[in-house]
């Protein structure tokens, strides 16, 4: 379960703990602060983690759910598109794992509806982890620490592709980062932000970006048409939401990325052609908003969306328990 | 510096804890026990580890030094021959990263005298990362959190290699895995092996195997012929210490890799063809002792192997710094 803190009761630890004396409630805004996450399971968490960084989800033996969305870079790995299985280019920029958990749907495309549908699909993208999910499966039956790990978190023997999922998903729900400067002064602390972020952070609410950036993820909370008031040129296949619900009316149409740590997300966009936070806003006004932002306007939006950055999830790598002999060897050049 | 324990203290620390009453002195065995190490550098082990988990020193931004030395898995990637930059196999086995500051040279062909040398080789090679030195320099000084930070360890502004590989190696020092069940034991606790552990290790001592299984490492201090007794056949064209050499002698002379964590560091051998410890060991006593094994004998010594796992390294992932607007993007098709 998520614990939702109460203004009163952000105050009341604040103030008890001697740190500040500005804590009263939250403010009223469209992007509501990120509450951390505490599992009331962390031995499924633990398996999770596992999972997450276990390179034997792929058929090559080297790709884990961390190459693509690595927790040292925001939950993502800073390239335009991924590189899968074969060294094959994917069609997407991936998106951050950070804050996922807040969005109402995966993928830019929203083709999966949380965090463990979504987990099932890169295992057995042919051009990311390439692995079936039965031998995927055959793979961790073989491995007697999983095999115990699985049976002490679900309570059976028998490991299945739900059960993979499931405690990946229940990892992901802790990757939040709060305490952002950002919540600090949502949460009341009026020197957390310079006069240059709070002018970004006006000019992000009076120009209309919150419009659809809102919510604690600033973003995530809804498929919007990428180019509304001028086209977006690009070269990308990509077609967004329409190959989901089949109705033209969906094509370009992509989940709003979620803007925390956004300055660890780089680049940007369905098919991350922009290279730097100045050129997606320059775009990002022109496009959505019809407005072309002056230089020093860019200028004060980029540096409220840095105060976007919060704490990093803390990770202790895990140790992964070894393979036996009966263990499916990987097979990365098939 | 390294903290090695004598005898005498390591039996007043155990006592006073009152863990111990059988700690007396380390016996007098042909391996030693691996002792922690401790750093007198922190910050520059922080450094080095940030670097050691970067896959900005890869020409495609998602190759690092953990990638083929994953710590989640021993030290290294569980491939015969690893993968590297664009989707090439690599000639030869990752040796583990795990305890190889305790080795007398670095790679398989001990080209390289220490871990700092060693560093510089895998940043560069087109089959591993790709990255010409000085792209990767221009990289690290363009971000400031990295300029900041090699300026705190090494108090001066300009990045080089020689910066670079002198922090991973301090990190990689620090990669010693102590207090395997062996190690208990040649500390005095009788009980920490079983005894078909302990018929394993007289075996493997008896038989000759710590002719070249010796030291703390249980290998690392010496190059041997792989294939004394009888040739090693394979179809991988690397001919080892030759190499390096130039003389015919020291064809097929390898740097005996070591033992410990061999139960997570499958497949063995410089080729990876060993897929199991149970092979390894059969071809070995063959080749290198002229001895076949009974299938109870491999048993028993494969048992002792197993011993030699120790704790391995506890890991929080670093969080790297984002790039600026002015970092060299990463180029993972060229």
């Amino acid at each position: 379960m998520k614990f939702k803190a109460l203004g009163v009761a952000v105050a009341f630890a604040l103030t008890t703990a001697g740190t500040a004396a500005w804590a009263a409630k939250v403010r009223d805004e469209p992007i509501q602060p990120i509450e951390p996450y505490k599992t009331s399971n962390p031995a499924k968490v633990e398996l999770g983690k596992k999972l997450w960084f276990e390179p034997r989800l792929s058929l090559s033996g080297i790709i884990s759910c961390n190459t693509c969305h690595n927790l040292s870079r925001g939950g993502t790995d800073n390239l335009k598109t991924s590189i899968g299985h074969g060294w094959k280019a994917g069609p997407v920029n991936a998106p951050t794992v950070l804050n996922s958990s807040l969005a109402l749907a995966q993928f830019w495309d929203g083709r999966a509806a949380n965090l463990q549908e979504q987990a099932a699909g890169p295992i057995q993208a042919d051009i990311e982890m390439n692995m079936p999910h039965a031998l995927a499966v055959e793979v961790l039956q073989s491995i007697p620490g999983y095999v115990n790990e699985f049976k002490a978190v679900f309570g059976t023997d028998k490991i299945d592709v739900s059960l993979i999922t499931a405690a990946i998903a229940e990892f992901e729900e802790t990757l939040v980062t709060p305490n952002s400067r950002f919540d600090k002064w949502l949460k009341g602390d009026d020197k957390a932000l310079n006069a240059k972020e709070l002018a970004g952070w006006e000019l992000f609410k009076g120009a209309g970006c919150v419009a659809c950036h809102n919510g604690p993820a600033a973003g995530g909370t809804s498929f919007q048409r990428m180019g509304l008031v001028e086209p977006y040129q690009s070269t990308s296949p990509v077609e967004g939401r329409a190959a989901v619900t089949g109705v033209d009316a969906d094509r370009f149409n992509f989940k709003v990325p979620t803007l925390r740590n956004v300055e660890m997300t780089y680049p940007y966009f369905h098919d991350g052609e922009a290279a730097t936070l100045e050129q997606a806003v320059d775009i990002m006004g022109r496009l959505q908003l019809g407005r072309k932002f002056s230089e020093e306007e860019v200028g004060n939006i980029v540096a409220f969306l840095k105060t976007l950055t919060g704490e990093q999830p803390q990770i202790t790598m895990p140790i992964l328990p070894p393979s036996s002999n009966a263990t499916p060897r990987p097979d990365p050049f098939q």
